[in-house]
């Protein structure tokens, strides 16, 4: 394989081989993997006790430590890397593994009984993410997350149809005045406006309250505000990114959970 | 090793030995480890691309998937378990390994290119995971998550001195009115409730505005139900586990950064 270096691989090694891998990878800022039937202890954001059984713990290169069970895609424990001091240590036959971190301080400590698998890996990745949103995207994200709009906004529903066509969010403002929401997921441009003032204007003739028209967008063009300032409408700042992050990140069911809670 | 089943691990394999192996665990709800050069294409929540790098691609028994890079406690791409299906082909050099999730649709696609190391694991796991939240955890967690108390509700100070001692959580509601907070972590009694009548009487001779007094807790003992409402003050069902959810899974200065976005 040009230019990978393979990794350093144990199976079923004793506490000490375990032991010396373990610490080298570490102490060389390699990515570690120990595979075994393992206890885990935290304390830090919260603290927490993780009862014996067989799980990956992965040490990166940045400190940064995970714990994962044979199922579900979240860690059980984990702390993020940076300032982390690591310290190793076979005591009969338990390998202690513990993990420092000073801002804020967090404390992970990983006990080995039984090690099946020990990978210290010299990872090379320069490999770019990039992550799109669509409009669908960012409307999905404003109806989970309304405040990426304005504080106090709540939707009442989406793709509503309005004579010229199809309003992408509505809901109504912390006073009580209903919103009407035009997205774009590029640069709005004078059409955006036009289309989101059609949209008022058919709203307000039926309307028996004030209503508000808010273009979301990442920016606006030239001109388009002193537009929008005429037509009486609001641009507000709505970055795709943020909201592709929001909803890969989120699994969407629990999210949606939690912010239901009160 | 008494009662664990070694891993089956190839290193350095050609890219036919790795299909067979994944296969296998794929298709035996194996956990399975591929380390290797690969690049990644998302689709569903949102969609991305990642370029060529040395990464971890775990998928477990349940179907959830993750690729690790060589820093960062997050998975750069990943998808929960359940109802997954797996395709896994060599198409010349290239391993491939496409999994698509049902419901909601979300397809995971990695295509490896050189393979250091795959690792097929049975993971024998029922150890029990217990989190503990302090108080000061939920005080936290409020300040982080405000509308855990209740919606437009806005912080200003804690461990505000008054004098009988230090109230936990002062703020603001949504209608302007001051909130003073007492947090339990246990079921709040008589002495909860007298504690923070006691803050709310100090307060209220000095305040120009209406006081109100909130007991957050996750249940308040019998009878006292009725000493709140002689005393005008209200109960609030703040759950610890879920306070502590919330600090263990956020990295906390990302989502305070999040918070504060509008």
């Amino acid at each position: 394989m040009p230019g990978s270096k393979l990794p350093t691989v144990l199976v079923d090694p004793s506490v000490e081989e375990a032991e010396n891998l373990v610490k080298e990878a570490v102490s060389r800022n390699k990515t570690l993997l120990v595979i075994g039937r393992c206890w885990v202890h935290y304390l830090g954001r919260a603290k927490s006790k993780l009862g014996p059984g067989e799980r990956i713990l992965i040490v990166k290169a940045d400190g940064s430590l995970l714990v994962h069970r044979s199922a579900g895609y979240e860690p059980v424990n984990w702390m993020p890397g940076g300032d982390v001091v690591f310290n190793v240590q076979a005591k009969g036959k338990i390998l202690e593994i513990r993990a420092l971190r000073q801002k804020p301080v967090e404390t992970v400590m990983v006990f080995f009984d039984e090690i099946q698998l020990v990978a210290s890996l010299a990872l090379v990745d320069s490999g770019e993410f990039s992550l799109y949103a669509s409009e669908e995207d960012m409307q999905k994200a404003i109806l989970l997350r309304p405040d990426l709009l304005e504080e106090g906004f709540r939707p009442i529903t989406y793709e509503k149809k309005v004579e010229p066509g199809f309003v992408d969010v509505y809901g109504m403002d912390k006073d009580g005045k209903l919103v009407v929401v035009e997205i774009k997921r590029k640069t709005a441009g004078k059409a955006a406006a036009v289309q989101l003032a059609r949209y008022i204007e058919a709203i307000r003739t039926r309307a028996d309250r004030a209503v508000r028209g808010i273009l979301a967008a990442p920016s606006i063009a030239k001109d388009v505000q002193r537009i929008l300032t005429t037509l009486d409408l609001e641009f507000r700042h709505v970055d795709p990114r943020k909201c592709a992050e929001l909803l890969s990140r989120a699994e969407t069911k629990k999210l949606a959970e939690f912010f239901k809670e009160t």
